[in-house]
């Protein structure tokens, strides 16, 4: 089964409603699928069954559509356009949006609790996921973005981003090594994995956002109408590519290190998301 | 310790934010507390510990109290006073409460993952917190009550409200049982309880609505502006006044039921309940 099905399947039981529609509409709207993705890498370069990731996979996706989903509301960054579609507030109404995000959230931690994994480690992997999604994670990460002070400096940047978008991309891979019952210590170093390739990921996107028209990325480019700082005007595109290359080589490396775990796959899966920009 | 000081501690530990803030300001609003009070009387009941269900406890006023920040919007209900006092959004702003809502639910369940209990049921009482307040249970009731025909029946309105208000009273209820290691059907026994309070509940509340000022109530009547269907509008007072009565009597003979729960305690605290309409 492909992502697609397993995020069709993990919908399957919820009740017919207005609400589930919306939730699927986000949801079902394709995305790369890195998080879901990091999360199967991780279990297999430790030797474990993918599948046993499969709740927690879909539970990240479901964390990931639903601040996409809040994020766009015209309360916050007011995109009109989302994947090349109408974002969830302006296909339905806003109302249905709010309760669509709360719908995937809420969901996300039903699925993980239900995770066919001994339920110390499903315990565990709840633990990391809210934490890394919630006010000390990626919401704490969306507050300092929308507080922003016209006079960042990169070290700001960097931290808005750690959060906003590095948690929930350590949050796989920390929950791969909680599956494969590694140290506290290892998980660790697997978060820090993850906020390297979030920044990375963040500076590639800014990059993008100046060398891409909207039609290109199939969403509306709010955070130039926003007049956002970013590390691209801060520090350059040369720098800032540079930066990107860096951060990316950093996290190939940290990954290489990693005992018991054989790298070769995410690895190939880092050159990819690296890939994107060129 | 009391409510306000449980939940003072459970805040504690979250990373000082803008959203912190706000999420502090609706959560030590006040309020009877009656989610969690409800799950401490059934551990009494059955004789455990109720500081065996803190995290929980503090989960489901975080959880009930995010779903009124989201209620409040502008886009939803459109409220500005709660609990005497600006809500979320007028306090704070818009994107600050739909983070501050965001961020109530998913430390919720951060917090119930760190509950000091044998794992198998913190993983369930997760299971049974995610069902009754995501899109099978309080989102679900949301939506529909969004959508409601201004055709409704009785029978209608019943769903809305088993949905809306009696599955987040069945939670406490369910998880107090999960907590001691009471079997499935007894566990469904106290959702069917927990459907009444909601079901009796939210009909005192229309009917205070009808005969309270927003003065007294400390909240402003959106549903009266909203012309929303009732059930007092649907059976008249005297009718509402005596399903009410029905309502709760058949709580307590159901609480006094259950095998081995000491229910004197539990039906006071109903009595209570019952006691604010008069």
């Amino acid at each position: 089964m492909n992502m697609e099905e397993l995020l069709e399947r993990a919908l399957s039981n919820v009740t017919e409603s207005r609400v589930k529609e919306a939730m699927r509409y986000s949801l079902m709207a394709g995305g790369k699928r890195i998080r879901p993705n990091l999360l199967f890498e991780v279990l297999k370069g430790y030797g474990i069954d993918p599948m046993k990731g499969y709740e927690f996979a879909c539970a990240l996706e479901m964390i990931h559509t639903y601040s996409l989903i809040h994020d766009d509301l015209p309360a916050m960054d007011n995109d009109d356009l989302r994947r090349g579609r109408p974002t969830n507030h302006k296909q339905f109404d806003e109302a249905t949006a709010i309760l669509a995000g709360d719908g995937l959230l809420t969901e996300a931690f039903h699925l993980a609790a239900s995770a066919a994994v001994d339920p110390a480690i499903v315990v565990k992997g709840i633990r990391i996921l809210s934490e890394m999604a919630g006010p000390d994670g990626m919401v704490y990460g969306q507050i300092l973005d929308m507080n922003e002070d016209p006079a960042s400096t990169y070290v700001d940047i960097r931290k808005v981003h750690k959060y906003k978008t590095g948690c929930l991309l350590s949050a796989p891979l920390m929950i791969g090594a909680a599956i494969a019952e590694q140290p506290d210590d290892i998980i660790e170093a697997w978060h820090e994995v993850g906020e390297k390739l979030g920044l990375a990921f963040q500076i590639q996107d800014d990059i993008l956002d100046i060398t891409k028209t909207a039609e290109d990325l199939g969403k509306s480019n709010s955070d130039a109408r926003n007049e956002k700082v970013t590390v691209v005007n801060l520090l350059g595109e040369e720098a800032s590519r540079a930066e990107v290359a860096a951060l990316y080589s950093d996290c190939r490396s940290q990954i290489a290190k990693f005992r018991g775990f054989d790298s070769a796959s995410l690895i190939k899966m880092v050159d990819a998301i690296e890939a994107r920009m060129k």
